[in-house]
């Protein structure tokens, strides 16, 4: 689907892109490639004039791998170089994480992905003194194949996954070069904060790590997050499958701001202009309307916000969840809580290994829920904050210091890291929010804290056409009248149709997937959790 | 997340709207809440004023659900509604599908998503005249919860899901009330295209479904559609997780326009600008130069294509892949065929309910496939095509006709709807598509076909930095250039300084969620299978 796209490129470049500019590219190409010649001539002619190496076809950097042949070689996962495999002659491709020269011999640490193994080329009947020096000068993350005996070590070799054996190479090829210096070194993005300090080695600060986003995903510490945070997405929806949801798609590009004016990222649309859709919450209650009784969606929402925090991003991802219930919105925030328990015990049983990598350079205390999951009253809660101190409000929303607090307090007394507050003023909430029905100072919603943060906002939404017109209305939300049983004109009309034709009671929320990520594992800022984050200041890579 | 959003749409509305408009929109909500207000005596004095009903208490229209109690009340799901469940008092809350007042009964088809069943009240001891008539009365599509006895019937009932049982309602509520015009009618929605004009009723033409497409996903066929795009989506990632990849999650708001400078929305970011995504392309394979060795994501792509087709959207939902493979690319199509035959297998044996429903409104061909997948070469298809007298070139790209024309003449040939063709001409691939090493016209890359329509694009890609820079600069791709070794400036740096450090070879693709759903099914309208589809010109709801 992206044939037109090309031409529309060059069609666009031309526009943008002086005659000059691009002869003087064309000019640079032209020197890179002389010089690519050049180079690659120069590594033939070392190879073939030196006679003396009896070893020479088993080293060097082939042709780049165009797929000019079809290899019946089976290569093996470093994770599955074990004893089983001692003795055995096996093909490897991996990264060369690190590697050092002694007399004769070089000793590499080979890596792929989270796993690592020690690897020697040593001078003897396999190998020369020029196949040692060619591999002791392999650039560091050069991906390499290499043909070794697997053998088994007297000692544990502790500075590797791969313990009990070695590769003892017989053969080594470069797949693909990498330049010689580093951006970064990853041995200083694994570093425990503070160690850096201590002992005069570096650390690497968050904005280098994030313009070379590349290399440090290659990190042990990345590597488990990012396998980690794939799980929490398929544990959300694995676990809400089984309860009877269906998948939704909603769209992003959308006419009216979801849940208002501010705060929303504008599109130019054709001859019009549209907006970013803050959250699937408009589209996934008209799921409701339309009879899918239960839905959830995993997807990107935006945000405009000017914030520069540890937990603001503008794009972030949306675990969200939609259903009708019955008579009570508590069967909401049970289907809720369950599904985040259903994910908390998942990650505690299938997730130990990267659980346990991230606190080696992140220690935290293991993440603490109760089941069934406590519920506590907005009045509750500040009732617990005005005993620790706190002036507030009743109808005062609670700030993040006092949503931190909060969490320490509820964790001292119930044990917790996990729990529902319930209940919240209406004055403090979206307009499509049910208020209680007994006390009209308060709403039918909740938010859901993770370490005293908060990860979810939900409600029993409104699902009568009237009252939710007339929550709009009162929010000064859009553009709409309601006259004598029609809706007249209006940014979200299609909205509030959507209720004018049986509509049964339902709640929902929506999940920050990175916050989730974050605080699980005891983080202290959202961009770790973000594979390429964006925030006011960061659009690249 | 969302509480900030209310006050800053308070901000917006109050700029742009005048106080003007806000007073008449205040008593337009007075007017509608007094008018609300008089209904609802009215009905109240109807009732307790009606001393000859004995069965009063036993209908009506209760106060709106807003969670004010708890009740221990067990709603049975109308597809469980089976003669095991004979001669038992049981709740359901339904929507009224159709009503039809009989004499002293009054017949009702009770539907809950896509399953139905009849009920009746009749006058007798447990229904009063004035409850058969309130039941009567019931507005089509307004959900209701009734209590009522199951029994068997000796008769099937043809015109309902549940054949075998009915209910014998004994009380009934309104717990939503829809308005008694609705935009369209159900069973208007579902006639077979066709049958409407020849008997004269009436069909509903796509643009009124769309525009009320909450109602119009109510129908047998829509709730089918959409419960097997969520198997879909499904399939695809079970599949691609069993086999070790990976899930991610890329920005969709980007700095760089990924696939060349056309067809990009603009957003506006801050004080500058951004792009929407136009696949996840350079953030999968910059994943892949990070070491996570196998991706796959499932996310919005955005085209700004002025294209008003049955196949084109502006939005639609990306399955994409991305791989590390060994020595030859066709690695990754092996992958990638295998995943589809997966799909194509979990449809046919799980969702075979749906597909028969959506048959009978649009009847189709099954779907065959061939294990393995069949592969062509590009030249191949040029050959076939221009045996049935097609005038092309060999550089040529396939037109849509041509495409569809080469489907048939492939499904006649060796009966499949399911092929790879392969071998692309170069001139006709962006940028990033590595060429063949045996022939420079050609290159390693692929298009997949369904029906004779593409729903994949993928190739081998270039995982050398040089290379790479070479081919973008022939493209005009983006402003930099590439000095001695170092690159210098230019938007799309980030995506080309990450083959700098050591890229396994690798490829992929990027399948259109809803061109296999469309085509899958036999469907003629990719509009069909995208719940709220965006179009050059729809942007609602």
């Amino acid at each position: 689907m992206t044939k037109d796209a090309v031409q529309g490129a060059a069609e666009e470049a031309d526009q943008a892109q002086s005659k000059k500019g691009l002869k003087k590219q064309q000019k640079e190409a032209e020197k890179a490639a002389k010089k690519a010649e050049k180079q690659a001539k120069l590594a033939a002619d070392t190879q073939s004039t030196d006679e003396d190496d009896f070893a020479k076809d088993r080293y060097g950097v082939p042709q780049m791998v165009q797929s000019q042949q079809k290899l019946d070689r089976v290569l093996v996962r470093v994770q599955k170089l074990t004893p089983e495999k001692a003795d055995q002659l096996i093909w490897v491709r991996a990264r060369v994480h690190t590697s050092r020269a002694k007399g004769k011999q070089c000793f590499l640490v080979l890596r792929q992905q989270q796993f690592n193994v020690q690897a020697l080329v040593a001078v003897g009947e396999r190998a020369s003194k020029q196949m040692v020096k060619f591999a002791a000068n392999i650039n560091k993350e050069s991906i390499v194949d290499v043909e070794a005996m697997v053998r088994k070590v007297e000692q544990k070799i502790e500075s590797c996954t791969q313990q009990d054996v070695e590769l003892h190479i017989e053969r080594i090829f470069v797949i693909s070069q990498a330049e010689p210096r580093l951006p970064l070194q990853l041995e200083d993005c694994v570093r425990p904060d503070g160690e850096g300090d201590e002992d005069g080695r570096a650390t690497v600060n968050q904005d280098t790590r994030l313009d070379n986003r590349v290399i440090d995903l290659r990190t042990t510490t990345s590597q488990a997050i990012f396998r980690l945070q794939s799980g929490v997405c398929q544990l959300f929806r694995d676990t809400l499958t089984n309860k009877g949801f269906v998948e939704i798609q909603t769209p992003k590009i959308i006419s009216a701001a979801s849940e208002g004016g501010a705060n929303v990222f504008t599109v130019s649309y054709f001859k019009t202009s549209a907006y970013l859709a803050q959250s699937p919450q408009l589209y996934k209650q008209m799921c409701i309307c339309a009879d899918f009784d239960k839905v959830f969606c995993v997807g990107p929402v935006f945000r405009a916000e000017d914030s520069n925090t540890h937990r603001h991003l503008t794009e972030f991802v949306g675990l969200d969840i939609e259903l009708a219930f019955n008579y009570h919105y508590h069967e909401v925030i049970e289907s809720i809580t369950d599904t985040m328990v259903q994910i908390f015990k998942g990650l505690r049983d299938k997730f130990q290994t990267e659980i346990q990598t991230v606190g080696k350079q992140y220690p935290s205390e293991p993440f603490r829920f109760l089941e069934p999951t406590l519920r506590l009253e907005y009045t509750e809660g500040v009732a617990m904050l005005r005993e620790a101190g706190v002036d507030m409000g009743d109808e005062e929303d609670l700030s993040t210091p006092n949503e931190k607090l909060l969490g320490r307090l509820v964790k001292e007394k119930y044990d917790t890291d996990f729990y529902v507050l319930d209940k919240y003023p209406l004055a403090v909430r979206p307009f499509y929010t049910m208020p209680d029905p007994n006390d009209k100072k308060y709403s039918n919603s909740y938010d859901m804290f993770m370490r005293g943060e908060e990860i979810l906002s939900g409600a029993q939404r409104i699902h009568d056409a009237q009252l939710l017109t007339e929550r709009a209305i009162h929010h000064n939300i859009a553009y709409f009248y309601y006259v004598t049983n029609t809706l007249v004109a209006g940014k979200i009309k299609s909205y509030i149709d959507s209720f004018r034709y049986g509509a049964p009671p339902h709640g929902g929320g929506g999940i920050g997937l990175e916050r989730v990520c974050m605080l699980y594992l005891g983080l202290h800022n959202v961009r770790q959790v973000s594979m390429f984050p964006r925030d006011p200041k960061r659009l690249t890579p």
